[in-house]
């Protein structure tokens, strides 16, 4: 039996132990957490992520070490030897490292820097640590940042977009169609694939550069803004994404799936389109279950986690709806929506 | 949470886990062997199919029982209120009394009986606890037969089929499109579906009355014989069944999450072709995963079980596949093409 141990034990640990289990693969997870929502499909080892005994714990006998999010202490991450190596962890985990990364390649983004550099209004967000909108804010006046802050132009996008791709170990590389995503209070709401005139060609050249360029294995995603007809990529996550949810029931293969044949030195699967899908994303409370699966075509994916405000306790992908569809959704989804 | 609990812990028992996982469910299983391979997904009870006190522990704060083969003692699923109900299990667990049925609700079947009855050369089956081929023999002279054997006539038949449907509390059924099933030494090898120029209508209408009889809940396949363009019923599985494991990658839902669906009330998904798939059994020896994952398409399904001659350890579901692909594909699946 392959072990594949995964430091971080979340949803998206989950989705990769059950895209995982049927190709075979058995599952360790370390997190600190002794509910997180993972040990339901494999070995959960409770412990900081960088306890030294427990990353141990979690690689022996792996045939693979990777993770589920990026803020995963590089030497621990590198003490086990994860995959994506640890490359990509240090740009992803430094918003200023990530942008010079982007610029180096010749991918353009918004300005950024100090104030000076990116002009007024701008976001000011923590170099580190920051996700789901949290640890940024809009700065109208000149002021000082704090030590570890970055300032970004506030860019006037017309929509956000995201490309999500992976690379096997022999340097092939693969991508999923690019989707549409809406957030709203920092959170991803919904995600649309593939977006409607689609710069499919241009995303998957950023996205190449930069796989290229880290010498990547596994799945990315690059999250892009489009202003004006043009692309600036704002940020990359060296994971399966959120935003390529959808790809379980709308692809033929899903980033799951592909990510860890790309880290086992599988063949990777076809990323093709299976059907155009929308991914509503459940946010707050457990959601009416019964009327989510009354909608037609509606694939429910619910993480095994307690309900919280602002917590993603789950999505479902709407295969091919109308727009009546994708709005009952969105509604029953919604912290309104939910239950508790 | 939404406890589901299990009499068996098989590959049935894990693919009903996989499918329900996501729908925030959890499982509990019963089954004999510390090793059934449901164990990933789910709890597992280690005790006999009729041990009360384990019985009990699996069925306590469970929101529904159900089963995942029928030989499961009847007292024993009817103790726990299993679903689907005991009179499903017990035609189903006796040739006999399940050919009895068939003949009562004027479902066409090959005659069956005494010698007498079906003429020679004849199929001489156990009544109870065969499987895979298990349990028969071929009879071309008269014999006396033994206590709690049952005669089958031998059918010439052109094909065999399989319908599998589900019916849910309210009555409310749907159907897979039919499947097309080739075995090989009493073992299924391969399912095409749909089957090419399928008897859709009329197989739905055995099913329905099958179905309607019983005050079914839940999935269950019947398989068919087609002789001369008339069907034959020759058996029922009351429960998810080897040849519709397609529909986890060709159906807009599985039989997996539809049984699920239709045992705790919850609304039926859909069950319409995604696209055409042909499924083949991995029987045997560890497959060559590599190879099996280069095809075009290919839908690897391995249960996690000890290779074995003779036994199914996993499935491929290949996705409107050539011919060439599927002959490449059963090639690689069989114990010649396995590793171990």
């Amino acid at each position: 039996m392959t072990l594949v141990a995964c430091i971080g034990g979340g949803q998206l640990g989950r989705m990769l132990g059950l895209a995982g289990l049927p190709l075979g693969l058995s599952f360790r997870f370390l997190d600190p957490s002794p509910d997180a929502c993972a040990r339901e499909v494999g070995e959960l080892v409770v412990a900081p992520y960088d306890d030294r005994d427990a990353l141990d714990r979690l690689a022996v006998g792996a045939a693979v070490v990777t993770y589920e999010f990026e803020n995963v202490p590089v030497e621990a991450a590198a003490g086990v030897g994860a995959v994506p190596g640890p490359r990509a962890l240090e740009h992803g985990q430094d918003r200023l490292s990530e942008k010079e990364l982007f610029r180096s390649l010749g991918i353009p983004t918004a300005r950024f820097g100090r104030l000076e550099e990116t002009g007024l209004p701008a976001l000011v967000k923590t170099r580190r640590l920051g996700y789901d909108g949290k640890g940024q804010r809009r700065v109208d006046r000149d002021e000082p940042l704090e030590d570890g802050e970055l300032a970004e132009e506030l860019v006037a996008f017309d929509r956000e977009l995201s490309i999500v791709g992976v690379r096997a170990r022999d340097g092939e590389t693969r991508f999923w169609p690019v989707g549409e995503n809406v957030h709203r209070e920092g959170i991803l709401r919904v995600t649309r694939a593939p977006a409607r005139d689609a710069p499919q060609v241009e995303a998957e050249r950023i996205c190449t550069r930069l796989l290229d360029a880290l010498g990547y294995v596994g799945v990315i995603a690059v999250e892009l803004f489009e202003a004006g007809g043009r692309l600036l990529a704002n940020e990359f996550a060296p994971r399966v994404h959120n935003t390529a949810h959808w790809t379980i029931d709308g692809a033929e293969t899903s980033q799951f799936e592909n990510h860890l044949r790309a880290i086992l030195g599988l063949p990777l699967g076809s990323t093709a389109l299976r059907a155009p899908s929308v991914m509503v994303n459940v946010i707050g409370g457990i959601p009416p279950v019964e009327e989510l699966l009354e909608l037609p075509r509606a694939h429910l994916h619910l993480y095994g986690k307690a309900p919280r405000p602002g917590r993603k306790i789950g999505h479902v992908t709407l295969v091919d709806p109308d727009e009546e569809t994708v709005a009952r959704a969105v509604a029953l989804a919604s912290e309104e929506g939910g239950r508790g």
